[in-house]
């Protein structure tokens, strides 16, 4: 299969643009038309065979939770998604089966969450390695942040916490807009909620007390606390606002040394998941 | 160094996000604030190591010629460049010097064409892996496309072709921006001349006849006809218009069978660089 080929494949399996891409696949750019009020949230990360998965993992799900990566941050923020852009890099026998496989399951998630496939690009590579690019759009000046917690605001978790990798990401994508005009902060947890919490904390320039953490069906407390795999939203909101259904709460941001969390009486470290260490 | 602290000095060297940037590195998303009026172009690039440069090419350079290439794009359709998300996979060794070294390198061309660094991601990888998404705006409705071009149009580049490799990549962001409203089509030379224009002319469902093409020193016409290294423009100006100054005139637009390009008397085969061939 060559590019052309390939490329062509996509633009057919990919379907009709949504209202607002003025064009798709095909030409030197995607076009997007902002509607008016909209504020553009872009976000985007990468998935490296060997690195964040294993050659023999189905392509589907690696699709999926390519695109579910990026949608979680676009939750993160309180956004409807609009579009994304897939880059692939993919040895030659690859460009077949795998291929397809790879962007139908991307292409499922995408159709049910209303994001064009608006474009990208394909190269040759011995390995796997696929970014996705996410736009989506909140109203004006109310995107969620982590720098607007305030002392006192109650911290939720969307979910259990501590999932292993073969479960699916469900991205937040309801929750997150529900939030919108409510949450003083919010973020996806990506890299664990230790070292999350910490970022929030200083993004806010707060600490923060954990009262109890909602375990995944036989995870750890450890797990829970330094897992990076569970894509859930973590938020704070003022003590007189209640939490949506089926969110957990598990602390409360404080005054104190920036960025110290503190669990049962005792600081916990920050860790989680990162690279180059 | 970590990855936090990479991601650190990269927001260091990345300095003041230019207006419409509300939220640029350190959150889930980075946000852009749409001006009235305006359409979006997105365009992004994969350089690989060992497919696109060579592991000792310099870091500079590949951060250079890594904004360029999508730069080039964004020229092509007419447009400004908003702002780039940058995202590079690189093995531990290279976190240091060598991703300061290509961070500066991409940076250097994002201050000079006002591209704002808002986001992205690092990851580790055996090899470099880096894809750029660049962000670019056109008045509304202004984008120049592809498939407009008419019968009669004459066909210019805006430079000699069938440079090598090492030459600098300059995008052409001011001749793209004066070609709005004049060219009837236009798109980037970045894989050939007898593919990219076959691929003109099928979207503009014409044929086309090149009356001479201009040769970059030492180039022959092979390599200027299927060199994919130009990133030259190719645009279409209905006749009664006159072409800015530097750009040469190859040929004409015409009825005929479509995609066929005739070079003195006989068809030409369009090809050029491709992947998986």
């Amino acid at each position: 299969m060559n590019e052309l080929a390939l490329i062509e494949r996509i633009a057919k399996l990919a379907g009709k643009p949504r209202s607002g891409i003025v064009c798709g696949i095909g030409d030197d750019c995607a076009i997007y038309r902002p509607k008016p009020g909209e504020d553009l949230l872009f976000t985007t990360d990468q998935m490296i065979e060997g690195v964040h998965f294993r050659p023999e993992a189905k392509p589907a799900r690696i699709g999926e939770r390519a695109l579910a990566r990026s949608l979680s941050d676009i939750a993160a923020m309180g956004g409807s998604p609009r579009f994304c852009l897939v880059m692939l890099a993919l040895p030659q026998e690859r460009t077949g089966k795998w291929a397809t496989s790879f962007y139908r399951g991307l292409l499922t998630l995408a159709t049910k969450t209303q994001t064009t496939l608006a474009g990208g690009d394909v190269a040759h590579n011995d390995r796997i390695h696929v970014d996705v690019m996410v736009c989506g759009a909140v109203p004006r000046g109310k995107a969620l942040r982590r720098d607007g917690a305030r002392a006192g605001d109650k911290i939720y978790v969307s979910g259990p916490l501590g999932r292993p990798w073969e479960t699916k990401i469900n991205p937040r994508l309801a929750l997150g807009q529900s939030l919108l005009g409510r949450a003083t902060a919010c973020m996806d947890l990506s890299d664990g909620l230790s070292i999350d919490l910490h970022r929030m904390c200083v993004a806010s320039k707060l600490a923060a007390r954990l009262e109890s953490v909602p375990l995944y069906k036989g995870a750890t407390i450890e797990r829970a606390l330094h897992g990076g795999e569970d894509y859930e939203l973590l938020f704070t909101l003022p003590k007189i606002l209640t939490a949506p259904p089926g969110c957990f709460l598990i602390g409360e941001m404080r005054e104190g040394v920036v960025g110290q969390i503190n669990l049962a009486g005792a600081k916990i470290r920050s860790q989680g998941y990162r690279h180059f260490q």
